[in-house]
């Protein structure tokens, strides 16, 4: 086996650092992960015993490795890891998917993909450029999330649109053309994707012929609100009743 | 006047840090700007003419002050700041009101007061202990929202009651005793508050005696929503129709 790396874009595998993170993957994605890491200093406890019971009950192999834990995390205080496969998955049809085009911030990413999960959304689709949500930054701030969705990466947005199937598809922009989130909702039709532009930008205008473009009502005293605030807003307006 | 200060919580003023952030103080409120400090390399363009055009208006002394701005920011390339006063201000009775009771994460508490200003919510009540809102870090993540919104601490939920006035009081709280949202917001009335805890803990159980404890539907995968998130859902649905 060759040697782990320092987490980079180009590894087919990442990091879940840390106890609890690494307990997450292996409950939520235990065939994705390919062994664990464990310090010499890491405390027997309830933590460390349900980590060895997860990885037992999974063969799945541990490994003491102090020196290889501070080279992969940068720090001297993680004491357990788990080294979790890639994928690009396979987004389902007939769920409601939520699309973000070229979002750049790790941990607004990693927001956003545990308030997805949160309200029930479970495929994810990323438009590229976009931030890596492998990246143990993105990993730690979905809090496990990324192991519970399928998410998949696609090089733009007609390549997500010959995947989609048929579809309502809800692009959320700031012009004044927009239908009301509130509106929106009431005559929402299911299967659909809700698409939010990138942190700085918005979506560009000509998202806009996709489908019912939506704004949320806002008062003119703030530009806009933050990414994750509005796809939040937005998941939570359109979802099922339940 | 004594020398400036590096910023802690026990001043009476604090800084709106770089260009942008100055203009919104000195935009939203420039009654309680007390001067303006610029350094010897920011350049004339647009923003520096914005800048003391608005400290012309109104009267603000501008100062040179590279030695003070370095000393202030801690960086070297921050090229002005606005010195503010800081107010403990009145809440209006009649509005709605936004409590957060013991909210410790700083930036947290910026997107917060951003978001609240987006929505709508123009009063809002900070139960100590709690991040301090005008630290240059939230002042900055909440892009000069904090100068448009009037923004109170209390020592505790029993003294913002005293100021509160006659309103419906809504909890934000996990318990399954709890009310779903889109049911509270059914049979809402105005004016009220919500109530939402600190960003670990939640609030604390006898807050469900206040009043009508709401919770946000989501799904199981989840413990709970980031606080932000779960606060902008909550004022999102709440809000007056627009």
């Amino acid at each position: 086996m060759p040697p782990l790396e320092h987490y980079s874009r180009q590894l087919n595998y990442s990091y879940a650092l840390g106890l609890y993170p690494a307990i997450q993957a292996l409950e939520k994605a235990p065939q994705r992960v390919s062994r664990v890491l464990v310090h010499s200093l890491l405390e027997p406890g309830e933590g460390a015993q349900a980590l060895f019971a997860l990885c037992e009950e999974h063969g799945i192999r541990t490994e003491t490795a102090d020196r290889v834990l501070r080279k992969v995390s940068g720090k001297d205080n993680c004491y357990a890891a788990a080294v979790v496969q890639k994928e690009n998955q396979e987004l389902q049809l007939g769920r409601n998917h939520l699309v973000l085009v070229n979002p750049m911030d790790a941990g607004n990413l990693g927001t956003l993909l545990r308030t997805a999960l949160g309200l029930g959304y479970f495929d994810i689709a990323l438009i590229t450029p976009c931030a890596d949500p492998y990246e143990p930054q993105t990993v730690r701030a979905s809090m496990g999330a990324l192991f519970s969705l399928r998410v998949r990466e696609y090089a733009d947005i007609n390549e997500y649109l010959k995947d989609a199937g048929e579809r309502s598809l809800y692009p959320f922009m700031l012009s004044d053309s927009a239908l009301s989130l509130q509106c929106a909702v009431q005559e929402k039709k299911a299967p659909f994707s809700l698409v939010f532009g990138n942190e700085g930008t918005g979506l560009p205008a000509v998202f806009a012929a996709l489908g019912q473009a939506v704004k949320i009502e806002q008062s003119d005293e703030v530009d806009s609100l933050n990414l994750a605030i509005a796809a939040a807003i937005g998941m939570y307006s359109f979802k099922e009743t339940y």
